[in-house]
């Protein structure tokens, strides 16, 4: 219970930060910019916002140094989903309840909301850091998350699940997928946040382990979710997969090896961490909410 | 002529350089770097990389230095053209003559090729600069790109277009999309090399009102050339503004005062930049090719 007041606590504080780093609402260009802000405002769990503050945190840093990262990684996680809600790609009508962005600012919009939220991101890391005295710390640092929102990291794992639509696909493949269109961002922002808080070679790289572990769980849970969530609870429809022959863990391994997995990713990320810092309670607290999210 | 040789030469050592750093076709994401390589393959003017260069060059810096930067603009030229092609913009089946990005690889590939681009441009210009000795100038350089290519630049302008489509606006905010869609990477090409070259604050606004005078004149001319330009020469349809009833600088103003402000604003180029280096050549003859292109 204490865990999930202070999640509810730590998304607040990621809202509350957002709305002073969206752009503002005026100018000529006036209705992209609300574009990006709608879908900016629509919710969501927050998590690569708070894992980047977090992994800055535990490493001995001032979470305070992270939050423009925390801030562009929650833009371009936003461009990602505005983007895969478009017509050409999953066409969803709705995201979170809310009608999607191309529903509410039409497609062109839609696609140039997306391209904004991107390009801003990158403007909110590299203007908040181009006046810092150890500037070479913070190129290192936006350079994880470009690297973690790529063709070698996100966008790689969207072009991937998009080709493999309607097929069965290896086991390596999925991997693939779940790795670079899931964890990779999660990878990004830890590795952004911990490096922004100084973090030695060995810190970082147990918070890399820990957030690859975290993220190709989340994803398996997701596929778990999928076939026996509670729609009510989860706040979307389950079943899609299923309905559109996508290859899941559930679907190549089973539910109850694929659940076993999941747990396993957990276990390793916890140890991951276990040397890090007196204080990951809420590393923990999160890794455990990952795989208890709805079974 | 000697101008035009020097052009051909420069073009050609930017497409040597650009397929140097393109991404590999490789790997289970091999179909968008694909798409990626087909447009920044599909030939074009080169014009921004190719002025990143000179920037970089007359303030006295080594132009070497600001390879990544012009490879970088470049790529964010072309994804800016990519999704301009789409169907919800402009939904051109062309460009240069060969089949527009999603004509080739679909739509949802255009939107993430695009998308990837855009990306990729970043990932280009900070891993070539994380292990420089002066990182703080290199991230200067970066947070001019990107404030170029966003909705205070490209984008910005971009959108103010779609939406000003089929009325008649007033010259204000022609200005503005003009400013914004074409000239504001000019600038933004010019001042990152500028900036990489080791400009003095002096020099980096002689470059910046050089880049703002030619790339409005650039697109000043774009209007003129669609009503009194040649299909064969230009390589593309004319008569389209007129078609679509889109405000230009000769619906505004006439022809015989478009001409006249385009050379006026070439002029104020040349003067700007008369003080900057005894080696202005190149950037004299190409602010004279600017408006000599066609009539």
């Amino acid at each position: 219970m204490e865990f999930k007041i202070l999640l509810k606590e730590k998304i607040d504080y990621i809202e509350e930060l957002l709305r002073l780093y969206m752009p503002k609402e005026e100018g000529y260009q006036k209705t992209v910019i609300e574009a990006m802000n709608y879908s900016l405002n629509a919710g969501g769990k927050r998590l690569r916002p708070i894992l980047a503050l977090e992994a800055c945190r535990v490493v001995g840093g001032n979470e305070k140094d992270a939050i423009p990262f925390a801030i562009a990684i929650e833009m371009i996680h936003t461009y990602s989903l505005i983007h895969d809600d478009l017509p050409a790609l999953d066409n969803d009508d709705f995201r979170r309840g809310k009608p999607s962005n191309h529903k509410v600012y039409g497609e062109a919009m839609g696609i140039l909301a997306g391209d904004a939220l991107l390009n801003y991101a990158f403007e909110v890391m590299l203007s908040n850091s181009v006046d810092k005295e150890d500037p070479g710390k913070y190129l290192k640092a936006i350079n994880e998350v470009a690297k973690g929102s790529g063709i070698y990291g996100m966008i790689g794992g969207q072009v991937v699940d998009v080709e493999s639509e309607n097929q069965q696909i290896p086991k390596e493949k999925l991997d693939y997928i779940h790795m670079n269109k899931t964890a990779a961002m999660i990878v990004g922002a830890m590795r952004a946040g911990a490096i922004v808080g100084g973090a030695n070679s060995e810190q970082l790289e147990d918070i890399t382990n820990y957030a690859k572990n975290i993220g190709l769980s989340f994803q398996i849970v997701d596929d778990i979710l999928d076939i026996v969530g509670d729609e009510k609870k989860l706040g979307k429809k389950v079943g899609s997969d299923i309905e559109n022959n996508k290859s899941t863990y559930p679907s190549i391994l089973g539910l109850d090896k694929s659940k076993e997995i999941a747990l396993c990713l957990i276990n390793e990320a916890k140890d991951n961490i276990s040397k890090l810092s007196e204080d990951v309670a809420f590393l923990n607290g999160l890794a455990d909410y990952i795989i208890a999210r709805e079974y």
